[in-house]
C-alpha cells in the first residue's frame, strides 16, 4: 500500500439543487479527493484555509486518517464557492468564488511529503500545480485534474502540465473545450497526444471513459434514482480511482479499470448527499458491495 | 431461429448533418430495424410505400431476404421525413414530415405472418401497432418503440399499448417525457409498472439501459470517432437485439444483455455513413468481432 498525495482547493461551499440548500458547508476539490482516498490508503493533503475554517472540519479530516501536515492555515477567510444545478444535474452554475486565502496560496510541500508515490493534482491554478510538482522527488504516477476556467486563462501552462502527468481526467464539457472538438473520442486522442499515458474522460451520469494509448474501457455510472448534490462528484470520483491504484501499487491495464470502477462507486455515494455528508457515514462495506453491484450491472457475457 | 415481423414506417429521407446532405435516401423505422435484424432472422415487414418507391430499395430488402408480402404498395407518394443533425448528433431536428401513403395506411397481415414467434412494433402511430397485435396469434415477445408525437397526441392508446407489450424501447428524451421526471432510472420504473416485462433506454453516444423488474444492465455505446448520420441508431439498435432474440430464441437475462449489446453493435455500423449505406456492406464476421471488441472494451475484473 502506497501513500496519496492530494493538492488542491478546501472550501466552504453554498450549494442549491432541487432537492435542497447548504451553507457553507465543507467542500473543495482536495477535501472530496482526499476524503474518498482515505477509504483505500492514508492521504496527504496540500492546500490552505482561511482562520474561519471550523475545527470539526479539521477533526473529521483527522479522523479519516488524512495527514494535514500540508493544510496551511493562513490568515484571512477560507475560499468560497456557490453555486447551484437545476434538474439536468450534470452541470454546475457558479453564483460566487470567494478565492480569499486562494489569493496568495504558494504550496509548501512538508519533506515528508516530497517523497509520496502517487500523485492527484486536483482542479487548482496549473501555476501551483507545476510548483507541487516541481517539489516532488519523482513520484511514480501523477494525475490531474482541471476546469473551464483554467482552460480558458491559463491554457498555456495547462498544456505543458499535460506532459508531466502519467493521466490526465477531465469532465466532458472539459475536454471538448480544451481539444475543440464535439466527438468526446477526437478529443481523449488529442489529450494523449499532449503527453499523458491515461486519459480519463468523466460523463456524470452516463459513466466515464479510460483511453490509454493502445486500450479503451467505458463504465456506465452505477443508477441512482435520486441525485441529491453532485457537488464534489468528479472529485471523489478521482480519490477513489487514484487511492485504489495506491493501495494495489500496481499501474496496469486491469487495476485501471478496477480503478475506474472504484472511483465511479465514491462518486455514485457521494452524490446521495449534500457536501460531504455520506461519506461521513461510509463503510469499506459498502464500497465492496457496490463495487460488486456495479460489476454485476455492466457484465455480459 | 425463430422469425420477426416488424411493422413501422419506410421512408424516403433527405438529412443533412455536418457531415453530409443526402436527399430521398430510403429510410424509416421498420427499414432500418429489419435490415438490422435480417443480419440474425428471417424478417417479415409491414408497410406501406407509394408508387414511386424506387425499384431499387425493393431489390435491396429482398437481397437481404426481407419477406415484403406485407409491404403494400398504394396510390400516390411514399412517406417522406426531412431533418437535420447539428454537432450534438444525439437530437433530429425535424425540418418536414409528409404523411403521404400513411395517412390512410391500416395495417393487413398476410395470413403467414399471424403466426410470427416475435414482433417489434417500431415507431408508427400507437393505433395501427395495436391493428397489428390484434392480428396476430400470441406471439412469444412483443417488443415496441414510440416518439415525442405519439406520446403527445396519442398518450392513451399508448399506454394502453404498454400493457400489451413485453418490452419497450425508448430514447432518454421520450421516457422523460412520458413519464415526466428527469431520472432515467425513476422513469424506467415508471414503464415496466405500466405493463411491459423489460424497458430499454437507449442514450444514443452513452450507451443503453435495459431494465426488469429486478435486473438492470448498463452498456456503454461502441467508440466512434466519427458518426456520419444518426438517423436509424434507434431503430438498427432494436432491429440488432430483437435480430438476435428471435435468432436464439430464448428471452433470459443472459440473452436479453446480448442482445442490448447486438444491438448497440448494430447501430454503431449504421451511423457510420448515411441512411442503410453502411449494413449494404456489412458482413456477419464484422459484426462477430465489434460485439467482441465492444465486450472487451467494457469488461472488468
Amino acid at each position: 500500500m502506497a501513500e496519496l498525495l492530494v493538492v488542491g482547493s478546501v472550501a466552504l461551499d453554498t450549494v442549491e439543487t432541487p432537492f435542497g440548500r447548504v451553507e457553507e458547508v465543507l467542500g473543495g476539490a482536495a477535501t472530496y479527493a482526499s476524503c474518498a482516498a482515505s477509504f483505500f490508503v492514508p492521504v496527504r493533503v496540500v492546500g490552505v484555509v482561511g482562520e474561519d475554517f471550523p475545527q470539526e472540519h479539521w477533526e473529521f479530516l483527522r479522523a479519516r486518517g488524512i495527514d494535514l501536515e500540508g493544510l496551511q492555515m493562513r490568515p484571512g477567510r477560507t475560499f468560497r464557492w456557490s453555486g447551484f444545478y437545476d434538474f439536468d444535474l450534470n452541470t454546475a452554475h457558479t453564483l460566487r468564488t470567494e478565492l480569499n486565502v486562494f489569493e496568495a496560496f504558494q504550496p509548501h510541500l512538508p519533506p515528508t511529503y516530497r517523497s509520496t508515490p502517487f500523485v492527484f493534482l486536483a482542479n487548482i491554478d496549473p501555476e501551483l500545480q507545476h510548483q507541487v510538482l516541481d517539489q516532488m522527488e519523482a513520484p511514480r504516477f501523477v494525475a490531474c485534474d482541471t476546469m473551464n476556467f483554467w482552460i480558458e486563462h491559463r491554457r498555456q501552462r495547462l498544456l505543458e502540465l499535460l506532459a508531466r502527468v502519467d493521466m490526465v481526467l477531465m469532465n466532458d464539457a472539459e475536454a471538448r473545450q480544451l481539444c475543440q472538438t464535439h466527438s468526446l473520442i477526437a478529443a481523449a486522442r488529442q489529450l494523449l497526444r499532449l503527453g499523458p499515458r491515461y486519459a480519463v474522460i468523466k460523463k456524470g451520469e452516463h459513466g466515464a471513459m479510460l483511453f490509454g494509448q493502445e486500450s479503451f474501457f467505458a463504465l456506465p455510472s452505477y443508477p441512482l434514482e435520486e441525485v441529491k448534490d453532485p457537488t464534489g462528484a468528479g472529485d471523489t470520483f478521482a480519490g477513489g480511482m487514484l487511492g485504489y491504484l495506491a493501495s494495489v501499487e500496481e499501474v496496469s491495464e486491469p487495476t485501471l479499470r478496477r480503478a475506474v470502477a472504484y472511483g465511479s462507486v465514491m462518486a455514485s455515494f457521494n452524490v446521495e448527499d449534500f457536501s460531504l455528508n455520506r461519506l461521513r457515514t461510509l463503510t469499506r462495506e459498502e464500497i465492496a458491495q457496490r463495487y460488486a453491484q456495479l460489476h454485476e450491472f455492466t457484465h455480459f457475457a
